[in-house]
């Protein structure tokens, strides 16, 4: 008899699992719900969306109506599941109830919004859905004086696409960097320095105290000032999405996520849960760096982990989800951040020491034209050696090199290994002889033999 | 007392080797001897010099006026070393005899030049030096017809340059593809079509018959016909430059290049010689995909073993040249040719069966704007299951994937393990939430479970 699969969330995590589940059996019955209007888009689209350079119908990438003709996969927009029976293998939605075979659990995180006033006033948005976006692109028609709330990843794309449609664009951040955890402050740095170039403002170090108006957002007060504000943007972070699995009694890590074995499935009172698997924002991940537990809220980690739970709700050829270093890339205006591993503030959470090697270079050979700016940072532990983390600010070319020194941290490659057994393609066009990424390890060997 | 160095080459090995000494040493006393009359430049700069996209001034990154007087590193241009004497440790150049401490042999390679009628003739080039490229650059203002003898990167990237100044280009190669020896056909079938669209001609699976004229070059025979030709180009591949080995009794390889230790000491009889290192084209590598000798004539390589050899030749704080991939890229026309470890060519050479993976994609999420095509091949051996190699052709970022899959090969991973610990970086204006390289190893492991 043909499998029963259930997913329950429509984002990267959810609707890849559902593909690849649909993908290595073709006779299965797969059921989607979700409460999004639409599904299979990937967040990190939004800030392109709202600033046109990308159109909603193209990041949208198949509708509802797609999947249930083409991948014959049933989705159930807007629909929310009011409960999981995992007893009886059941999903109750809209009053009526499913019966599973596997379930696949994907709702990924809630964006978390500070608990202060005003929040709830008009033109206060967060961004996780293409609605989301579609409706702050409406609100920014009226709008002069833009304020975003966190100076993350999203925050700064945001920032440079309101900066590009002629907003007044301030970022409030908390901490005193942007990119706070992930990325290094001499490197976040040199971002804000480039963002202020483009006429962003910043207020650093300085939690938002209020949002103030009437119907609607007139002003956002931090560090004891108050911005005019005709729309505000929350982007603040991601928490899990906890609602099913607490529900479930499924065992809740320290970082407040979901603990999964590696086949993805979760465990409850320590035991796993058979025929349940989770996947995306809502899961505890491990460090493929360190030993602990680490959070990857990546698209292309929901990605990853969707295909892993797709194949093992169907499939007795069970694959892995390994450990993590959580490789990320933004493009903030005209310059690439990426990062990957620990960060110094990371490393830190560990209590261990870290030494650095940083380089400054370009993309392409000295003499050929249109070579961009490249600086890439290193780290390592000192008890080791091993590299545990990098971080690069480049014009171009950015993504391969972070993805290249991901494997070396994940493979436990010391920073003097690196050295005898590393290489770089090489050609003028497309790089320097000695790549700038092998001048930041001879630096950091250099360092940790002081 | 001050250590005398002495530098026999003056290239990227040789220079490196120099410039590492000094830096690791500021009192040793350093002499470079070269035939040369410019020094430390990229002979993969010559294209695009010759095009004009590139300053000669430029290429050539020192005088060595500045040498000698920013580095204390005493240059002798144009000048022949006659003899080595290493019981006396005496170099001879010029009728004088000059003592080392250590000596540095970066001789590098000779252009292969087919034994055939009429390569004296007048307009009949080889590109290795900043000389030959002004030579042809000169050459090329009265001509119309160019041709060139072998389809490897640098005879590609030669028709390019000569198809955008404007002339008609046929380029003639011995194998039935072009970049033989390390890219496969198909990837290579690829960049021939692009150059095709371009214009430019292709005879292939001929060897060079013979070069026609009475004093400069006339036609050039191939397959049985006659090209008009007014500039011939041999780009026919390059040997190791062994006259100095040879005449010391080094231990020569089975590639025909000088046997190095890690430390890249040559040997004699079976026993490793003092004092002396070589660096460059004419060092025999460890391959460190298979057991089993390989070359790596790369200015990226000749760079990381000037390093090695140069801080050895003063330092008793050793450092080691590891195995090598040999990662490459090229920029053939708008698009991107990047290759890693084994192409089945040479896969077929270790005498091993390999499994192949492949996919197409875009750089850039498929609704960012600007995304070029990128096709990644990845293979693996079928006893053991590592990623023994992989090629990539793309309108943009090759060189960081390429130098990604380098280390995922040098580290010995199997294709199975990269999909469960490989990570990539993902923003929409610079990659797809799933790598193309994830996608290639999918399919690699689907063919190797066949």
């Amino acid at each position: 008899m043909a499998k029963k699969i259930i997913v329950i969330g429509s984002g990267a995590a959810g609707m890849t699992a559902a593909s690849t589940a649909r993908a290595k059996d073709p006779e299965c019955e797969i059921t989607v719900f979700t409460e999004d209007e639409d599904v299979a888009y990937s967040p990190c689209a939004i800030p392109w969306g709202i600033e046109g350079k990308s159109e909603w119908t193209d990041i949208v990438m198949h509708t509802p109506d797609f999947y249930e003709k083409e991948r014959g996969i049933k989705v159930y927009t807007k629909t929310t599941v009011e409960s999981v029976d995992d007893a009886a293998k059941t999903v109750t939605a809209g009053g009526k109830a499913y019966a599973y075979d596997s379930l696949i659990i994907a709702t990924g995180g809630k964006v978390f919004v500070p608990p202060i006033e005003g929040t709830n006033l008009k033109n206060v948005f967060i961004v996780r859905t293409v609605r989301d976006g579609k409706d702050i692109k409406e609100a920014l028609k009226n709008a002069k004086n833009v304020v975003i709330g966190g100076a993350g990843v999203i925050g700064l794309e945001l920032a440079v696409s309101f900066k590009n449609m002629g907003k007044d664009v301030t970022v409030i951040e908390m901490m005193n960097q942007v990119i706070p955890r992930i990325a290094d402050k001499d490197m976040a740095d040199n971002i804000q320095k480039h963002l202020e170039d483009m006429g962003i403002k910043f207020i650093m170090k300085a939690p938002i105290q209020s949002v103030k108006g009437t119907d609607k957002v007139e002003s956002v007060t931090a560090d004891g000032k108050d911005c005019p504000c005709d729309v505000m943007i929350f982007a603040t972070g991601v928490r899990a999405n906890l609602d099913i699995p607490k529900a479930l009694g499924f065992d809740i890590g320290q970082l407040n996520a979901v603990i999964a074995a590696p086949t993805l499935q979760p465990y409850r009172r320590g035991r796993l849960v058979p025929d349940i698997y989770v996947a995306g924002d809502l899961v505890q991940c491990e460090s493929a760096i360190m030993n602990g537990a680490t959070m990857s809220q990546l698209g292309s980690t929901a990605v990853k982990q969707g295909t892993v739970a797709g194949n093992n709700a169907v499939s007795k050829d069970k694959k892995l989800f390994g450990p993590v270093a959580s490789p990320w890339v933004s493009m903030i205006g005209d310059k690439q951040i990426a990062g990957t591993g620990l960060s110094e503030g990371l490393a830190s959470w560990y209590g261990i020491d870290v030494a650095e090697g940083k380089a400054e270079g370009l993309t392409r050979a000295r003499y050929y034209p249109g070579g961009k700016e490249l600086i890439v940072k290193v780290l390592a532990d000192r008890a080791s050696h091993r590299i545990i983390g990098a971080q690069i600010i480049a014009g171009e070319e950015a993504t391969g090199r972070i993805d290249w020194l991901t494997s070396a941290a994940i493979n436990g490659v010391t920073a003097e290994d690196f050295l005898v057994r590393s290489e770089n393609a090489y050609c003028p066009p497309t790089s320097m002889v000695k790549d700038v990424v092998i001048s930041a390890v001879e630096d950091l060997c250099r360092n940790l033999a002081q």
